[in-house]
């Protein structure tokens, strides 16, 4: 099966998304084809300086072309969220398969793209890159199997300070009509780790602040705007499996660059991840031998798919955009009938649930349970 | 200024105080000098133990006869929980400067303990003996003189495995009539640290759970008792000062041996710290020059006192037993009339108001205020 | 420019210089576009699978017709060592710029390659990939600015334990024909990176060990074959700038995945690097404020070029594939006119007489000097 | 048996020795009790103050008066390196068991302290205490024990800073007549700890150099003097056993505290140590589940004996005079006549003898045996 791909929005995940595709098919062996077609922008100039730069044949100025395009299979959103819905159920009525970064949207606005892509048949995909690191993969094996026993306890965090400094201009991740702020942008990926890792949330207790409480127009002299989305975001959680944790979403976190980390912990055990070294995973066994316990600093090599079709030898290590790479290999799958590792829309809108729950928690001073 | 010293409790606090006492004035220049005079068991075989081993010259198996002992100044308490506000009160009565092992005591009982001390003009001490790190002075003037900047968000913990295993069984430690479950025993500590570090808390939001919920009796062929105090307490807080922080307590997670850590961060910089590395601070300075900027990993040394007065060189460290001897110093020092780093029990007083408010607002449901 | 690509060998390496040639226009700039064109393989149904999984139009059983393919311009020789000579000089002779793997060849064949590509006005490569790290880059720059004051000592390993079972058959690594053990073919690397970051080594003391003195042959009922190659290469090294180091190999290490590890010590700080975590350069510097000093841990981010052409925030780090789109890069910008970043067959035939060096100085039992 | 006890010394180390000998009865228990007598430095006043400070009912400005004291039974010399033969050989002729630091001695010297002790048939110890740590205990047990299989190969280094900086003035350590400069100093820790582990080295190839060629004189106007003793000392090495390895001393490394590291690796596993985080040890096994493999880091708790003796709880951590502690232990159960942990003055003439061997290898450019 050979299929035509089109991206929307060629910045930074843009890129990422173009080599993934481009990438994927010399990485796996996979029963889907895929060609780079055609980039969109919004306005012609810059779609054709993307093309070029990235390498795609044809370039339009105007979305609605590209979906328009009967060439085009497989449709990339890599656009600020408040675009996302209206270009999802635009392809989706196409009937593309549609790949769309996080933050998805909100709830409201993801119920309704999880629908139409269901009723249509089409594949979609949420960019929930970092559960695609072999390690994570690893993790979740570690806890279904039972090696770490039964898992009592979680604390997760993703924590930048790409925000930190007070003089950065007002921008779209701070519109209060996006899905939310720090919980939504990068706490959005905690919680699809959680989810990966230990199953459904059902109910949540937030505490949300925001910090910073405006910031520069930019190119305004002196003028500021509010920022009316949370710089912190905190929530306890319950798990449907029955244990408790803890969530934590920051932007203005000094030094932090990718502190996308959680630890589980078990009965008999316990593992620990940090971004930052995400070729490491870190396995405390109780049943290792007394007075030699202690965690294990597992490093990301062949015997951790996929990671061999990457390097045949451990040491070397995956990037960010290899990560990116397996995401396309899980999307074409879904694409191709084995859905196993497709993070879908229905994923997408599960944890922006699960966001909006932590807000309502937070400004009704309650548990908030998710149905 | 010569004073005589008693110790209740010979058991591993015991030991470590009577190491304190024992060194403090090899180890500094004070106004104090301490000697070692008796020590007191439950019964007097054990106490006798006691004496040969530890170096008293006098022993007895009834406590009372210690405090009523005119040649002794200072008694420290380093028995179980439940026994703390009976003995401080009866060592207040007569004249003592106590130093009591935390958790002091409900607050109730330290509410009586503090007014108690307070009104016999007694000099009081409460064994929260992390915050004597010198690394932890360093981050408390890198807070205070705004080397980071103003400080937005906390971020710690005290964590054990010491409980994780379901067949050790029930003991002190786990008796309702106590202080109370992880937050009190160990949370302690780390409220202990924030209140050091950033001042009082004023509002809590807890969640506390009971995840081992009976333990075998020991000796008893196959019976258990009910567990009633929690395994693991977190809480989102409020400092006075206007940030926001969470804190969690935990002594069931599977290969932490002492995670007793922290991270502060402000506008301009940020501080980690993790007890199992205790002569290290990592620092984040956003002013280091761009491209360079990075944790510094700070080392103990000479530069950060008290380190010199225990060696002369970096790299030596400092050990648990040196951190207690700190504390020692502390006390003999607000005996003398500087009570700058006491640690008194209206310290420990305020922070078991803090445990106990978390343990409230986790049953109510709600966050609680601390008058 | 538009060059046509070739390459030879098609296993491991063949795989990350085709990714790096696929992607290197898409991620970088640059006045040469490459189009993939012809892989070859040691026979035709071997090459016919590799240009399919990794996307070749065309293949061949004889790499003899690749290099005579007038459509392309530049070949890729990604074959055991013992085939670098004559498939480089062929290339040569044919007048396509060539990129080899390491370790080149032995130093008289290395010699012979130089200079055969140094008269044909081709340009060459080699791939010692880790130098083309963005850290790396830092960590020449700390040397050169003079931030760390006058270089006074390095110590560099290239540490695996590929090879530390005894049971791992024979293979061409360890066929003394080729240009070494352990130091030719994996301390190649580190060699490379400390003339990188400190200029020409001139004088070395070796010492070179073989531990495991045979292997089992792959597939002969236990037949033996004796090796002849060393498992661990030391050596102490004088650097032409005045400084000393010691360097080693070692293909036995247990655990050790990637220890492509280095310090440098100078007059007023330090820098240390570790290849398991190669986003992450440590760097202490004595000026830092007395009480605030200690490694800085800088972790890779865009202010680090060129890692901001993969990704435009910090913490999401590269991969080893990146490092060799890297390597591409710089190769065609040779190929353009611009060879301030080659690492040439010269450079390659340099570090290779350094190896060569450090086996006779371990025969001979004294210092070799380079000339 | 109490035994009488009178310290040479009172600087740093001989401020850890008081500790020591105060401290070792209560927290172990021995068949020898101690007590503290006498302390002697070079003039009555210092000895006075010292008495004073560390605790010792007498004094006196003659060290030959400390040695003629009949209640004296052991001795500590805690002076210049060029002082211990001459207070050594006078205490064991007066019949003292004496323990001295390191650097023991010039060979010479420590041959004829050797020769004197044991002819006197006193007890002797010299100052290696970093072997005194229960990881370092654990190291030597799993090498023991086989379970890192077959060692193949060593990395040992002492690395400091503590004169990296060219203004320190010269003083007694510079001093040609002593034992040498960075590996006599310094070095000869990780010979002691090499030999601990592995057994003796027989044989060095060494490389010895000092860099700061000259040091301002104390006091002295712009006068500078000669450094006759390196900064920098490195040795391949062989052991007995059959395995090789490197050694390294450094004291000019910028931001190295206390680099006092090991790496250890065998046929089944390998080791790694490093003293700045001394109460960890990691451990690689490779008959751990495959996927599973990593360095263990153990971490030191009551299962490494004697850390229960200090505190029954993992995670509080030993310092560096608890070290010390424990090297008193081993002295005193020398002296009751357990010698199994006497780091003996035959020892140190083993460490002393490598050291020069060393350096006459260094000064020769070949291999020397040691016999």
């Amino acid at each position: 099966m050979r299929l035509g791909y089109g991206l929307i929005g060629a910045g930074f995940m843009g890129k990422t998304h173009t080599l993934g595709f481009l990438n994927v098919n010399r990485v796996f062996r996979l029963p889907v084809e895929v060609e780079l077609r055609k980039v969109a922008e919004y306005d012609a100039a810059v779609a054709e300086r993307a093309a070029k730069s990235l390498g795609y044949p044809e370039f339009t100025g105007d979305w609605r072309t590209l979906i328009g395009d009967p060439a085009i299979h497989i449709v990339s959103i890599a656009t600020p969220g408040t675009t996302h819905c209206e270009m999802s159920l635009a392809a989706i009525a196409a009937g593309k398969h549609v790949y769309c970064e996080k933050p998805l949207a909100t709830a409201a606005e993801a119920e309704k793209m999880t629908a139409a892509g269901e009723a249509a048949g089409v594949k979609t995909m949420v960019g929930f890159n970092y559960i695609k690191n072999p390690m994570m993969r690893v993790a979740r094996e570690i806890i279904d199997s039972g090696e770490i026993g039964e898992v009592r306890t979680f604390r997760g965090m993703h924590i930048e300070d790409n925000l930190m400094d007070a003089d950065i201009p007002w921008h779209w991740r701070l519109d209060k009509a996006g899905a939310g702020g720090a919980m939504a942008d990068i706490g959005s990926h905690i919680l699809a780790t959680a989810r990966y890792l230990l199953g459904p949330i059902v109910e949540v207790l937030g505490d949300v602040t925001t910090v910073i409480p405006s910031r520069p127009v930019a190119g305004g002299a002196c003028q500021t705007r509010a920022v009316e989305v949370e710089d912190i975001a905190r929530a306890f959680v319950r798990f449907e499996r029955g244990c408790s944790g803890v969530i934590e979403a920051n932007w203005i976190a000094a030094g932090r660059k990718m502190q996308h980390d959680f630890e589980v912990s078990g009965s008999k055990g316990g593992i620990f991840f940090s971004q930052e070294r995400f070729s490491e995973l870190d396995l405390y066994l109780n049943d290792d031998r007394p007075g030699r316990r202690g965690f294990h600093k597992i490093f990301a090599g062949p015997e951790h798919p996929p990671y061999g079709d990457f390097c045949i030898a451990p040491g070397h290590q995956l990037g960010f955009n290899d990560l990116k790479t397996i995401e396309v290999r899980d999307f074409l799958r879904a694409i191709a009938g084995d859905t196993s590792d497709q993070t879908s829309f229905r994923e997408g809108w599960e944890v922006q649930k699960t966001v909006e729950a932590i807000y309502r928690s937070s400004r009704e001073h309650r548990w908030v349970k998710l149905q």
